[in-house]
């Protein structure tokens, strides 16, 4: 992948004479050793990539990693047994550097100081903005990827009427999905949420042992993580029918949604896409009830650097994957969010997961 | 929690006037976060943990995160909209210290320029060696929660047998079993490892869409994640009738798996347990085909610290939970592992996962 390699290094204010990413543990990755290998399997804990400008991607991994490394396309895979021979592979292959670049935002400071020990002239810079930059723009193999994790989603999306039942628990709809996920090749992306009613009205919800009862309205937002990328969806249902309390809610959502997605285009700042949805809400009864960013970058990671806020500073340009995710939430009422992954395109926005948006009512 | 608080700053070897723990996004957090506040719930991107001797922790959280941020036993919590108040927050809660400790393999670069930039006259220290010591050895709470993942897990391996039919593929299989642990409330703590037939030969395999064939031997690798708390187990069955051969390459890795248990006891070194393995399969015809430790430590992350290999420095003591998992790996035939979790007592190890270990043959 020495292209997306050469777009971090063309994206940078002051160069470096190498760039090195290195994972720590499970919960210390950096999903950019992922970006700039093409790799798709695999953990790579403790693994290191090393990107020199006109040179291939080279990866330092464990043996126990080398087969998989060997997937990945144009670069080059060294395998170490120990740590001692990870230090003396990363000091061969970099040389005399003067600049090292580091991802500050990913990079754990132990990883930091092993590099000082190695090149104890060099200067360490972080190089974090211009990964972000770059990988805030997909390419066409992950827009491909981003595609597909959202064809799951979109699959078991619409599988979701099926599965409800009086008295199905938080718990076991969320298992539900898991397995339709799992079934399809796909992995969850995130924790997934399901919402009963009340429950609705906090974001970050786990699911409980909460059994459906009939006039529930119903939330439920997951993701499928398909060959390391992932893909993001909420959609409403409702146990029964709506009452004109919830049908209203749900409408002041689904137009705000309508409202962004309208806007969602190339050369839009994303703050007006938020800034829109905020004057849609701001305008109805539910004034203030919306609570968080409009949407989030995705793709190798479901939170994937930047996104439509208040404070985002993002021109939305071609390429750029972003979720859409207006809601509003009444403490002890509930809750509506209406979600897509969208691609951003010059003709407007592509809708990734064109699952049905309607309030869908199922018989109880 | 500011008893663990306590032990942390007992296991050092210079003092640091206050500890700070923090998160970076999701896929850089520091699960002592979770350890010094006993919370069970919640992702705490991007929050902190600051202690101090004598004091109980304080919890630096976003809004958003509050209200499950708020169920920690025995720690306050401060919640900040902006990362200007986060920064002000720390500021006032720190004062003027001269030493502040981080965890090294757990905080990235850029909040330790952060910390760096908030208190410029103060030195960071690693104290990562004292933290890693304290998590070891796991108390009361810790052993109950890790208990109650087994629990899980153990249930689901013992319903593996019912699950197995022709033509069932590894992707399925894994489907089921992680079905099974979300039925129960649980979560997947790891990537689940299902392998069919020779694919066994691979530690790290990832299931495929192989089908399930009559004489196939199958490796099963999983985990449940219960309130933060992991559990890690193997176990092998066969479609079919055994062949002597498998049956041979089967009774080798139990033979090893138990001489390993009778040695996990407090007061016995992790290397020797190690060693013990290594001449039991060694003294075979799979002399040289078991590539890995003999186990790790597990508790709030799958590989908590640490573990029983032939470089560890540990010496097993009573309250440490590792997984006790030889095995024998011969490409293009398939493989054999065996894997309990354990907890060390003075009188030897209690078992966690205690489902039978035999090779249960299920009718093809």
């Amino acid at each position: 992948m020495r292209a997306r390699s050469e777009r971090i290094f063309a994206a940078l204010g002051d160069p470096v004479d190498a760039i090195v990413l290195m994972n720590g543990s499970a919960h210390s990755s950096d999903s950019t050793f992922k970006y700039v290998s093409g790799v798709t399997r695999g953990g790579y804990e403790g693994c290191a990539a090393v990107l020199v400008p006109g040179r291939r991607p080279c990866l330092v991994v464990s043996k126990l990693e080398e087969e998989s490394a060997g997937t990945a396309p144009d670069s080059d895979v060294h395998a170490f047994k120990t740590q001692a021979a990870q230090k003396e592979m990363l000091a061969t292959l970099l040389g005399e550097p003067k600049r090292i670049g580091v991802n500050a935002n990913a990079i754990v400071l132990a990883k930091v100081r092993l590099l000082e020990e190695l090149f104890p002239d060099a200067v360490i810079v972080d190089v974090g903005d211009a990964i972000s930059q770059v990988r805030l723009v997909k390419d066409e193999t992950e827009v491909e990827l981003v595609r597909r994790a959202c064809a799951v989603t979109s699959e078991v999306a619409a599988e979701i009427p099926a599965m409800l039942r009086e008295g199905i628990t938080e718990i076991e709809l969320a298992a539900g999905i898991e397995q339709a996920i799992r079934r399809r090749g796909g992995k969850v992306a995130f924790d997934t949420i399901v919402c009963f009613g009340a429950n609705g009205s906090q974001p970050h919800y786990s699911p409980g042992p909460v059994p459906l009862k009939k006039g529930d309205m119903i939330l439920v937002d997951f993701g499928t993580l398909r060959d390391d990328y992932c893909s993001d969806i909420t959609r409403m249902f409702l146990f029964g029918k709506a009452t004109p309390e919830q049908q209203a809610m749900y409408d002041v959502v689904r137009q705000a949604q309508s409202a962004a997605l309208a806007h969602t285009t190339a050369g839009k700042p994303a703050k007006e896409v938020h800034r829109r949805v905020v004057e849609v809400i701001d305008a109805t009864e539910f004034a203030g009830r919306f609570i968080h960013g409009t949407g989030h970058s995705i793709g190798l990671d479901v939170h994937d650097g930047g996104g439509i806020s208040d404070a985002s500073e993002i021109t939305l340009a071609p390429g750029m994957i972003m979720t859409v995710e207006p809601g509003v939430y009444v403490p002890g009422v509930g809750g509506v969010r209406i979600e897509d992954t969208v691609l951003v395109t010059e003709g407007g926005p592509e809708i990734l997961t064109p699952v049905t948006k309607d309030l869908v009512e199922v018989e109880a």
